[in-house]
């Protein structure tokens, strides 16, 4: 399907690109580290966003909710996840960490949906509405983490009906394990591609 | 079922109280005034609000987006209601018409969920999600306009399954004919209860 | 918006095209039948069917729950419509009045979505996956009723981000003030076009 | 949490126990044998509903898609477990692989909801809307396969606000790895609790 990814039709979902994920000095960026050095992430991640836009892909920004005080007051569960962002106050409002890196900021005409409670873009947000108002049918899934935000992203996405595509290499996780979870395990059975970040950036190549 | 209003299950969905809407000198005041005056609607808003606080029950806020610059571009298609949002700039973000009027503001504890793109505040917005994280499973809707907000608001919690109160009283609309579509016609097909303002603090005072 | 109907984005949704609504001798008919007669239902609903199909959009059937021995024990709150259809036992599974309608047939490669429960055809079922599963962005709604499954698929549609059609003489009700209601008051906040069968039937031509 | 599992706010969810992935003979048993064996699936299902009924808990059952001519004819794209299932024709509707195991049959009172196309139990089905119309707000989630239709239907019931448990020995996987991603590595980040069958069933038996 290396024809597949038509310009009015495929979008690009990148998924929390906070410098708390992302750079050096971010909160999560520790337990991220190896894994991301290791298949490349910020570059690849750079690859990805170039090749799409020069492909003239419309490009989502998917974040997480940005900690803030009395967020999960009153709620009758809380998520490991959740527990972890609250004690940690990740990705906090009005702080750095809680900005996008500076590498991956929105571009004019680009999209910030709303952002989600825990991890699927999709839910309790505005992002399958706002694929739709632009005639998105095919979604490119990159960010992080491979297997919480971006397989519950993935997952939600393929349940709506749209064609998912996960790269391999755009993407990192706490161990190697969850990598090999997300892309050899469960990733082929609900995802329509599974691609390296060079195979997709030849794709959209040819499709411009 | 007047014993049906549970303090631990039962949420009043405040939608829409904005000073555009509600207050003297809001853009949309004078389109609502006639009907708003003479069911009494803000003073029906004032005692639905102070009977469910006193029964115990939980006020959720249901806004409707405030506008803002770069709102709609790139959408294929607006309703006219988006139009009229667009054009007027309504509930403009950090102007006083998108503020809450000052007699319904949130107290401590309760929940101001995400703003809705369109009329129905459970679509792309965390509504649904911040209710069952409290155990809801009945909603009495309030607020503005009894035929399209309240209304698409009310339609979709019955089709999540809710339990749905409207308040023929503690809403309004543009002309007569919609506040009798909403409530003789539209409302009793999905709505479990219509009551008046005093119907309903009569039932949550005998429930408390 | 007369381009607009192209033909691998469009879809016509027919909504409850049951005997028991259409026939002579179905259970609801006598209801339904002075507006439908009025407007000229039967034959508008033709109309647009050979249009459509004509200019090569796909049809879904969307419909109803096929009452069937058990329907609704154990639920917590019906609503005025369900207890309807539970004490009249409409549109039996197995009987004729729960059949389509001889006129309004499935064909070779046209969809039948999953029944609903309620008054979208959105609302617990499949209807948005297979809309997606084609490519479809734009949805003309017609069949029964005006205000309830007609008016609660379109709210829900516009609110899932489609272009939503409707056609004011292919639908009827119960009294024309619900007709009225559902074309003069409600329709125009959240459809993007309302049209006659003949505007309609000329759009499709000049697509096609 | 042992005091969680109230009886009129829990219920099991049963996914997809047909013969084909559970009996001697079902067209997917050879590949869910080993681990099913190797954890005591069968038993475990066994034990969980029996105290689950004891303890009054409402059972759901939460069947995949009956395979019938003309699936997916016409769908812009498939996953592989789809194609999977089109290939081999698995849980044939009519078929003795289609039907659930005989010593998990719903009893009186107990739910069946839609059939799901993919993975998830929520996704295009009415299972939220049965779940609310009984006041339902946790959910134990069994049957098959932990790492698909078991982790989607987890990962989606968190989303959408319910409190999930996972019993890692009710469950079972076509390779040990899928196992431990689904309880190792992926369900801390998204369930409320992973309990074991005896773990689970004690708790049931104090609640009772």
């Amino acid at each position: 399907m290396s024809q597949g990814y038509a310009q009015g039709r495929t979008a690009i979902l990148l998924v929390d690109p906070y410098n708390d994920f992302l750079a050096e000095g971010g909160k999560v960026w520790p337990r991220v580290e190896a894994v991301a050095t290791e298949v490349g992430l910020l570059d690849n991640l750079r690859t990805v966003l170039a090749a799409g836009r020069q492909a003239g892909l419309k490009v989502f920004f998917v974040p997480h909710r940005r900690w803030e005080p009395g967020d999960y007051e009153g709620w009758d569960h809380l998520t490991a996840s959740q527990r972890g962002v609250q004690s940690r106050q990740l990705f906090a409002r009005g702080t750095w960490g809680g900005e996008f890196h500076p590498d991956f900021q929105p571009q004019q005409g680009e999209v910030v949906v709303k952002e989600h409670w825990a991890q699927s873009g999709f839910a309790n947000t505005d992002l399958d509405f706002q694929l739709k108002q632009r005639g998105i049918t095919q979604v490119i899934v990159i960010g992080l983490l491979a297997n919480t935000c971006i397989e519950s992203t993935a997952r939600f996405a393929m349940e709506l009906g749209y064609h998912v595509t996960l790269v391999r290499d755009a993407t990192a996780a706490f161990q190697p394990e969850m990598m090999q979870a997300a892309h050899e395990l469960n990733g082929p059975t609900f995802a329509h591609a599974i691609l390296s970040t060079a195979e997709l950036a030849g794709s959209l190549r040819d499709a411009s």
